[in-house]
């Protein structure tokens, strides 16, 4: 059966992240705001990825706050939520819930506690997944993050995936930070296959290559020049726009990532409960806090619309 | 209060791999008969490690698999299960269980998807978990495993663990294959801590630089050899002792490991359902089965007193 191409996702996606509780317990009224915000923003929602603290829930963390966000009216159709784990089980239960919800599709690492694992056990893995999922509105996203996870998906593992599962494996998020492995997949001429780069970095020679967006945490904080960017790469604009993403961009990175980008919501909504972070994680100090905020600030940097509580 | 030294596990350890149906479902009956076994062969249960896919299994099937060894008179205090997550309340959740029923000790992984994680956020791991358990009867035994983990415990975080929870954080598992981190370790010289090498390869050295013991994966298939090197590391004999795990290590170790340990079980109990493995590993083919049981015959190798069934 051919795809519709409207079953696939494409744009500026924002791996959300996750507020907590002074307890450590997760937050959904908090999380919901964001993602009512974000979406607001034109920017759609891969909760549940690495900036999301995502592997730092348990599988029940994770079903709560999806049943929430769901049940606030928070729409399914740009979701994406990251349901790869370690244990087979736990990613079946997390996808199925997904599906059941009506997500419009689901971010998958590879099981990563394993190092050095054959493409014929990462098939296996990615296979077993789908196959007991079994259903027609599964749709996956490869999630490949070596920087993390340590456990790549190859090139060759994403065209067999795609030969076997033709209409559920239909795109990849590609955080390995190499430029050049997304160009290879981009060449690889893939049919309608959506690539995503990680970072909003690439998103202009993504575009450019014939990609579907990007997937990035600075999404949280910077949602609309992103997706401004993804409108309007073929303008003569496009360069410079490029050019302010990577100054803000650039800015957060010289922190933690994750601690930096609460630190940032923080501020902006005057909610400083949004800096907790779950170890292993560490918030940023004050001093830090300060730098961060001022750095921005000094770029005119703002979150319009982003509102306290 | 100041712990006895009896509360503290000493001696070899196995981390015990685990059988799966062929629906790849953890089979309790065969997990039952091979801990009752290697008890038999005087080696504690180290059950949930990495060699026993622990982290391809649910919380759920840790759970029902640590309650039916249970219910089946496994004696616990000899039990030292992996509770390590990487999510906080995952940790907490198996841990607990483990001190309910009454475990030795509880084998504990850094969270370990996040990765260059600090000191500060490590220990704050740890502390969170003792704290939640908030039990006089829990024992830690931190498991360093930088090759697969690819989050590392540093000697000075081992310290400050030791410093605040004195009578709670008793031991490590050395898992790192350098034998100068073990080393460094030992000539720290903190008070009746418990240091396991990750291997027997190091066993002799372990036991001479004063060190507990080992927990290693071949203790699934030399158990009583490895046994009787820890009981005789002082005897004249003992560098044979050594030389003589080795040479079955090396024969193992030339396959991937989990994989080459369940095909030498399937192949001693005639039982080939031992094989199967859950993705993302994979099971051996047959002439990889055919040769590493070849190469132990050939050393004399067998498995006394595992029964089929």
């Amino acid at each position: 059966m051919a795809e519709h191409a409207a079953d696939r996702l494409g744009g500026v996606l924002c791996p959300v992240i996750t507020p907590f509780h002074e307890d450590l317990s997760p937050d959904p009224d908090r999380l919901i705001r964001q993602c009512q915000w974000l979406l607001s923003q034109n920017v759609g929602l891969a909760v549940f990825g690495t900036n999301s603290e995502a592997n730092s829930l348990s599988i029940d963390e994770k079903i709560m706050l999806l049943d929430r966000l769901v049940d606030a009216g928070v729409d399914t159709s740009r979701m994406m939520p990251g349901t790869g784990c370690c244990a087979l089980p736990d990613t079946v239960t997390l996808t199925e819930h997904a599906v059941d919800l009506g997500c419009a599709g689901t971010l998958m690492l590879p099981p990563f506690y394993y190092k050095d694992l054959s493409d014929d056990g990462l098939f296996a893995s990615f296979s077993e997944v789908i196959q007991r999922v079994g259903s027609s509105a599964l749709r996956v996203y490869l999630y490949h993050i070596p920087p993390v996870s340590k456990v790549a998906i190859s090139l060759d593992l994403v065209e067999r995936l795609i030969k076997a599962y033709p209409d559920t494996v239909v795109g990849i998020k590609d955080s390995s930070g190499d430029w050049n492995n997304t160009n290879a997949m981009l060449q690889r001429g893939w049919d309608d296959f959506r690539i995503f780069a990680g970072a909003e970095s690439f998103l202009l020679r993504n575009m450019r290559g014939g990609g579907a967006g990007c997937i990035s945490a600075t999404a949280n904080i910077n949602p609309a020049a992103i997706d401004q960017l993804y409108r309007e790469w073929q303008s003569p604009n496009a360069e410079s726009l490029q050019a302010s993403l990577d100054e803000i961009r650039e800015i957060a990175m010289a922190f933690p990532m994750i601690p930096a980008l609460k630190a940032t919501v923080a501020h902006f909504t005057d909610d400083a409960q949004w800096r907790t972070v779950r170890p292993p994680l560490v918030a940023l100090e004050q001093d830090q806090c300060k730098s961060l905020i001022e750095s921005l600030l000094q770029k005119g940097f703002a979150m319009p619309g982003l509102s306290a509580r």
